[in-house]
This record gives structure tokens, sequence and C-alpha cells, in this order.
């Protein structure tokens, strides 16, 4: 159950000697075809890593062979070498699959500003290109960096299916929480339906998980269609499987957030659109003082309106209502149910805001700040 | 050395029982005269507290006769009722000075959604206007939530004078880090020249302070012109002035920031314009994985470039140069001095960024994130 379920993919994992560890930190995931159909997104930081740099231009065709990618080294800022390091990378895989190194896309994650060892990579890339098979797992391992374990889905559809792989996210990635996901199936979906798909899943998933507010610089997702089942889905049930698998990786995502105490769902009601709802989610998502309260167990619903009142959504500041794992603590701006009647004692905790705007909504995810998360992110590079 | 060293100013303070250790939590600056010219500045957060409300009528005129102040209740979404304890507050002060309830600010501070004790606070008001006198240390420190020491400043003038008190700012204020200021000035200066001097003041002072992002729904600074100087001096010259008194208080209030191990000061050089440099500067003292690695100690650059990645301002993300305490870390977007030579032991950091696009500059300061912090801010309201 891995990226290499979906027919017409293969996959390898290996030890390039990236990680002092000697753990796997290179994977490569290969697309036999028939079909190479694909989509990406990338981070929205203007700040890119060469990965990044170097994959945008790949994927503009719609073609992908092969994803190639390495934990262990973020090769960010790193400058025309590290830029000549990928697009070495990137001809290495194509030279041993027969293709062309415009069709190979490139993920990293690690540190910004350490260059990569480029003969560990490409000696990497041999041993993966020879060692390819059913070897999903394997490579769901490889690209884990403080992960503490790997994120894989399966979405079946009638004769087709979705694989999936993620690493990464939030406080679980101190590193600028670095995501890197690989999608494949063996639908038969043409390049603009995938691009379509993509986008319609990727907004109400990886997109509205916040974990930290921080935004990284390397953050890529790639969609492979093979087309090896035969079968033709229709593009609404094609998004709405894939949206179901994103949706399943971005939850696990936030579950593996180790220095995180509580999961947190933030829900606006009754918005004026759905853009608002989620800007006025998004503003408790990233106040400190709200995260810090739910690690220490407060249901501090002054924090949700204090964060509430810096966005621009269309509300009347008077007549907020807000609740916490269901416990309606606040009506029209005023107190109203006992804060002490909310257990903030259990991992997962609902926060939902009615703005009685309108009839929008959306709801997004973050996770409590805490001492760990303090720790690790003091202490990641030392 | 305090609000009441300018001539035509008397204070007081009490305890009101708003604290339950019994500390003084009221206080009252009254303006004697014979001008009662005003200006003030007010939380741009949409959700006001009940003061808040309150006040901003107050000031329209450009007349204010005192400021009352409560710590230990922020008086916010408290609803009808809290709106009306403001306002019968500023009708005993009006009563108790002969004058009308309309120019009387209130400022309040301490958790939010709970409804201050009215009677504790009338009563406090009769004690604080039978001992009005050259009480501006006394008020400074009734004011005090969990600062530390209480913030005063004065700057003089050839035959004039400003003093100045604050409390709050940041992890020093868990709640919301509500910031109160009154500032005082004998100086003859007209409501319109009160108004454009605070405004530029506060605007490179306390707007540049951004301890953790988080945004109040009580902060007021007042500034009240007593004219009993008798001398009226240049614009410039009383902006000047006022500006060196803001930033001095603000540099107290980030000083004071007990959850805090570092004081930083982010530069950014060469913007387009000052908004930009603000804007760039402000994405780096938001960064938690920034915040956190300078409590550890760590220069980690890769999370100051990838914030500034996150900004609309103007720059080339392949050519921006960066600095640590003076050392070049960064230039041209790749590593340039090795970090190790920065030293982050001392609490004064300072983050130096280019932007090789313009010739403004600006300055933010922000504290790291320590564990300190989340201690402070998930333990406050238990």
């Amino acid at each position: 159950m891995s990226i290499t379920t979906p027919a017409g993919f293969r996959a390898a994992a290996t030890a390039a000697g990236l990680k002092s560890t000697g753990a796997t930190d290179m994977a490569l995931v290969v697309n036999d075809g028939p079909t190479h159909a694909s989509a990406s997104v990338f981070t929205s930081n203007r700040c890119k890593a060469n990965p990044v740099l170097w994959s945008q231009e790949v994927v503009k065709d719609g073609t992908v062979r092969a994803v190639v990618l390495n934990s262990g080294g973020a090769n960010c800022y790193t400058g025309a070498e590290g830029f000549q390091t990928t697009h070495a990378v990137a001809e290495r895989v194509a030279e041993k699959l027969g293709a062309g190194a415009i069709d190979i896309v490139v993920c990293s994650t690690g540190l910004i500003g350490l260059t990569n060892p480029r003969q560990n990579l490409l000696d990497g890339v041999d041993v993966l290109a020879d060692g390819l098979g059913e070897h999903g797992n394997a490579a769901a391992e490889a690209i884990m960096t403080t992960d503490s374990v790997s994120k894989q889905v399966v979405v079946e559809g009638p004769g087709w299916s979705i694989g999936g792989m993620a690493k990464g996210a939030g406080m679980l990635a101190p590193q600028l929480a670095t995501m890197l996901v690989v999608l494949t199936t063996d639908a038969v979906v043409g390049p603009d339906d995938c691009d379509t798909a993509l986008r319609a899943a990727t907004r109400v998933s990886f997109d509205r998980l916040d974990s930290d507010g921080c935004m990284s610089t390397n953050d890529t997702v790639t969609l492979m269609a093979s087309g090896a089942s035969g079968i033709t889905p229709s593009l609404e049930d094609f998004t709405e499987a894939l949206q179901r698998a994103c949706v399943d990786l971005a939850m696990q995502l936030l579950a593996d957030a180790e220095g995180a105490d509580h999961e947190i769902a933030i829900t606006v009601l009754n918005a004026v659109t759905e853009d608002e709802a989620v800007e006025a989610a998004r503003s408790v998502a990233r106040s400190n003082l709200f995260k810090a309260a739910v690690f220490g167990k407060d249901p501090n619903w002054g924090r949700v309106l204090a964060s509430l009142g810096t966005t621009d959504a269309t509300f009347d500041p008077a007549d907020l209502d807000v609740a916490m794992n269901g416990v309606w603590v606040c009506r029209s701006s005023t107190p109203h149910e006992p804060p002490d009647k909310v257990d903030l004692t259990a991992r997962d905790v609902s926060v939902t805001i009615d703005l009685k705007a309108g009839d929008a909504r959306a709801t997004v995810w973050t996770n409590d700040l805490t001492h760990a998360y303090v720790h690790e992110n003091s202490a990641y590079s030392s």
C-alpha cells in the first residue's frame, strides 16, 4: 500500500551518506507509463531552493518520467554550484532511465545553506536506478527527516488507484517545515486534468495545514499518472479521490508533529466567502498566544477574538460566537458557557467560530505551541 | 522623573482590590491646564475592548482632562455591562474633577472576558481623586501587570519637558500584550500638533515593536499637553523630543520581556520604500523558527531568507545579503562568512538585511521564542 501500488510505477531507496546516521536518504520514483502525465504545486515562497527552481521548469510541459528525492540537505541558497548539483542529479537519472533530464523532478530537504555532496548524490542515483521495484515503503522512509513515522496512503477507484507518500510539516520538520509529497496513479488522466485535480485537492488539504506559520523554500507536491490501468475516471471522481488522498496525508503530517501536544481544527462558519473563512481561521492558527494557551489546556477564547480582529474578514466584532470542543464559551462576543466546561486533555481540539456574515465555511489545522517546539527548533542545526 | 515632572500634572495610585495580590491596580493622571490639548492612538485590532470604544469618542475633539487606568481586568468582551462600567468610571472621575465625562480617557488591562467589579473601580476613583499629587512613580507602578519594573521616561526641552509611563508589551504581557502609555508635556502644543507629533513618534517606536506578532484589544497611547510652561516649541523640536521619549519607553518594554533571552533588532537596508523595509523586517520578527533559533544561539540565516520570501517587498531573491551581529553570513544569497563567527551569547542581537533595491531603511525590534514564553502564555489564566 504505497506509491508503487498503482500499476506502472517502480521505486527505490538508498543510503547515499547524506545523513550522518547512515539511514536511507535518497529515493527514486519512476513512472513506466504508458503515459507520463503530471502536475505539480510548489511553495509560494519567493526564496526558492535550487531543486524547486529546476523542477518548476521540468513540469511546465505536463510530462514527468521520475521524481528523485533526497533528505539530509535542502540545496537552498547554495548558489550556482547548488543549481548545477540539482541539474547533474537530474541528468544522471535521465541517463539511467533513457529519458531527458527535463522530465526529471528533483526534491531536496534538510538544512539551508549547505552544499549537498554531488558525488554522493550521483552515486546514489546509480544505486537507485539499479534497484527499482515495488519499494514504495522504502522510498517513503528514505525521505523522512525528523518524522517519527513514514506517511503513506492508497485510495482505490474502480479499477484504478492513487498512491501517495509525504514527509515533513510544521513542528515535525523544524528546518522550515519542508513538505515533500509524491502522488502516483494508474488512472488515465491527461496533464490538464492532473493539474486541475491537484490544485483542487491541495487547496483544501496541504494549503490548510498551518503548523507554525512558516513557509518552506522547498515544498513540492508532484502527481504522476501512468495510465497503466487503462481506465479513464471522470475528472470529478478522480479529483474526489485525490482530495481524499491529500487530506489523509495532511492529517498524518499533522498527527506526527512530535513537538505538539494537540492537533487543533479551526472551523469558521458563515463567512461571506471561503477565502474570508480561511483568512479568519488562519489568523487564529498563527496566534502564538492562542496556541500556547491550548498547550496549557486553557480555553482562552479572548485570544481567538483578538486574532479575528486582525483580519479583514466581514463580521460584526460585537456579534461573534466561539465554541471550543463543542462548548459555546462565547455568544455575541460576550461570555456564555463557563470555560471550565471545556476539557482540553485530549489531543484533538476543535475551535468553531460563527461569523454570522454569509454561508461559506473552511477549516484550517494547526498544532499547539509547546516547550518541545521551542526545543526542537532551537537545537536543530547545532 | 515621571509623568508629573512636566508642570500642570498630578497623579495618584491606589489598590482597588482588582489584583488578588493586593498590589496597586488603579492610577489617575490629571491635566490641570491651562490647556487640555491631547491626542491618542489605539490598537488597530477590530475587536476592541470597552475602554477603547469609549476613549475613541473622548479624544475626537482634541481635549482630554484626565486618564484613568486599571490593571487586573481588560474589560474586553464583557458586553453592554462592561461598557457601562467604563462609562460609570469616566463619570465618577469627571464628577470629582468638575469636568465632563467626555473628556476622560479610560484604559484597562488584564484578562479578556471578565467583568471588572464596578463598585471597586468607583471607590478607587474616589481615593485617587483625593490623593492627587506628584505621584507619577506610583501611577507607573499601579498599571504594571507581569512587568518586572515600571517604565518611565523624561525628555527635557528648553523650558519644557515630556514625561511618559508605559506598561506591557509582548512576552511581558502574556494576555495579548496590552500596551498602555501615558505621555505628558507642559509645552504649549495644540491638539492638531499633538496628533501630528504623536503619530510620527509612535510610527517609529511602538509600531516597530513586534514581540510576538499578536495584537492587543486594549492598546492605548495618550498624550496630554498642559501648556503650563508657557513655551511653544517648534513642531519639529517637539516631535523629535516626543519620538525620543517613545523610543526610550519602547526599548524599556522590549528589555523587560521576562520570557525572553534576547532582544533582536532587525534592520532592513536599501528597500524601495520605508513601508517595504518594515514589511521585510516584520516578516523576520514574526518567524517562530527564526526566533527559536536565536534562543538556541544558532545563527540560522536560512530562516531569515525564508521569511523575506513570504513578503511582497521588492528584491531579487538571488541577491540578498544578511549579517548577524555584524558578520555577513550571507552575500548574494549564498553562504559567505562562517556562521560560527557569530556569537549569540549576549542579550542584544542585530540582524541586518540588504535588499539592494532602493535607499529606504527601517528597524523592527522583537524577542526570541523561549521556553519561558511558552510557559508564561500557557499558564497565565489558570
